[in-house]
């Protein structure tokens, strides 16, 4: 029977490649040379136990795109390595942002830091909850590596197309997370900067480059690769102009952080930035005032969306959402991509514009 | 000509794995998505300008004790890339330890914050210049891995022996460091478990898997992994052991870090074990009130430095590193390692137990 015009079912990908991350993670609790170790491999399983698992799939869909068939298990070790990439920045990341929430739990430092005050002083919790997280940050970007190095069961062909896309990526994600760094606290009405940072933190990183790894794994074809960048950097950032708008106007119960965090951190999002651009003395007078500021309270949080609601900066996202998901599509059509690959990423496109969490 | 006796030179070896890692730096700078990274390059360029390169030096040394001769290029890039995981490290574990000199500069967070501080108020440059550190350490470990993926070039024998000791390696020394932060602040009497972590963090990590890899390139053979780990576990345990005797009663001038560090660290080493288990009550006492407390002084550093000497504790730890010197050069005698090979790692040896920074 031919399946190649089957649907693909991100559903099953993901309970595959979350099959591999746990037997990677048997493998390492059995490997680990202090038991003492063994209850940050276990924060790092509830750590997992949320989120999208969208690079894996975009990934493993890569390789079907481009002619792939059944799922190797190299192919799943990659895009099972991409996802413990991801957890590891996401870790170094809530540090940074000193978030308290996320997926619905308490973060990575703050669940460490409690696990710690019943044996020490709160401050000194939470610090060992800070540096416990950096270090399980490095293990898992450590368990990652170790995923892509089985990779050695791949052609000398494949390795040398995927192995400096790898570093490009990681290099990428954190370079867009230094820009988001530096420039934070201090937004101003530089859509185009703003642009770029969600383009290198985003686009590349979530969807592009997964997707390019996995058609990479099956050919080697520069009209594939095209065909990733051309679909994947305009849905990447809409991915995160959505992003944008649900860390302000989502609902906390459905997205698993509070409202307030954003708006606190005061990031270079295109949202503020065309609100910046837009504003009249006073409103600009709002913005200045509250966001980025550790302090800010809901009233100010409401102060600052009525500003983003009146200047029409949330429309503006909203209109570029749309334009951006229509141009994914037409690259889509476009794209030499296998029509179950390509029909199964034209549904993970409408999730990701239109998602609420 | 048979060069094959002459002593090799560590400080011609370090000048290659230098030049091997500036190469790596010039391509990541000429690959950067945004300018606005450069400085985090420079920094890590500034960091690396100081450094022992023990483990590089140790790696191609194992390259040459199995037989190996010259340094092809993957032998230097693998020996790179342990030098940049290193750097990586070591930025987060001072980041950990809030400490503020290394080598005789300021640390990277702190040095990234006084970058900062033209800009903004010293708090919000302060914890800039953690973020950026954090994420400094991040990025080194992905040239690191850059640097290891160049390795494809080596034979498939070849990447099946290095990569899982290469995870291996990584997965120790973060155990031992996470073993560290979850002690510390609480040292007690207990030598071996102090012990323990001297071995994952700096054993393994410093001497004995740098010079396994090295050995694994030029050959596959259980003898020469053994004859690496017999020398390499007692002159790892030494090289930690006069570490911690030069962080309590080291020259500052020479160490080019703060006395008062380790003791405010209260990190559970094998000298405070010691002086622990023998201390009488007041001696006790007077650990217990001043070791792993941020605020000592010189005055509280001295007081527990005269226990450290009272209760002989510095004078036996002197003792374990001669006996362990000894049981490493013991080894090396027996070793099948080149005797160029041989008699350069008896001059390392030396000087890893002798050393005054």
């Amino acid at each position: 029977m031919d399946t190649s015009a089957l649907p693909l079912d991100p559903a099953g990908i993901r309970a595959e490649v979350d099959r591999t991350i746990d037997s990677l993670l048997d493998t390492v609790r059995a490997q680990a040379a202090d038991q003492a170790v063994l209850p940050l491999i276990e924060e790092l399983r509830l750590f997992l136990a949320g989120g999208k698992r969208i690079r894996p799939v975009l990934c493993v869909l890569g390789w079907y795109a481009a002619g792939g068939t059944d799922t190797p298990r190299p192919v799943l070790s990659l895009a099972a390595a991409l996802e413990l990439m991801h957890a590891s920045l996401l870790i170094h990341d809530d540090l940074i942002d000193r978030s308290q929430t996320r997926r619905g739990r308490p973060t990575t430092h703050v669940s460490l830091a409690e696990r710690r005050r019943a044996q020490t002083p709160a401050e000194e919790a939470d610090r060992y909850g800070a540096d416990a997280a950096l270090l399980l940050g490095d293990l898992t970007m450590t368990w990652s590596d170790q995923l892509v190095r089985t990779a050695v069961h791949f052609t000398p062909r494949q390795l040398n197309d995927i192995l400096p896309l790898l570093d490009r990526l990681r290099f990428e994600v954190l370079t867009g997370q230094y820009l988001d760094l530096a420039g934070s606290g201090r937004p101003d009405g530089d859509v185009e900067a703003a642009l770029a940072i969600t383009r290198l933190k985003t686009a590349h990183y979530t969807i592009e480059r997964p997707l390019q790894l996995g058609t990479l794994l099956a050919q080697s074809d520069p009209a594939l690769l095209t065909a990733c960048t051309r679909f994947g950097i305009p849905l990447g950032e809409a991915f995160q102009l959505r992003d944008d708008l649900l860390g302000v106007f989502g609902d906390p119960s459905s997205t698993g952080k509070p409202v307030l965090d954003d708006l606190r951190e005061g990031k270079r999002t295109p949202l503020l930035a065309i609100a910046h651009g837009r504003a009249t003395p006073a409103q600009r007078a709002v913005l200045e005032s509250l966001v980025g500021k550790a302090d800010l309270d809901t009233d100010g949080a409401g102060e600052v969306v009525s500003v983003l609601e009146r200047t029409g900066a949330r429309a503006t996202v909203e209109k570029m959402i749309a334009e951006r998901h229509a141009a994914a599509l037409q690259a889509l059509d476009a794209a030499p991509f296998r029509p179950a690959a390509a029909l199964a990423l034209r549904r993970i496109a409408a999730q990701a514009v239109q998602r609420s969490a």
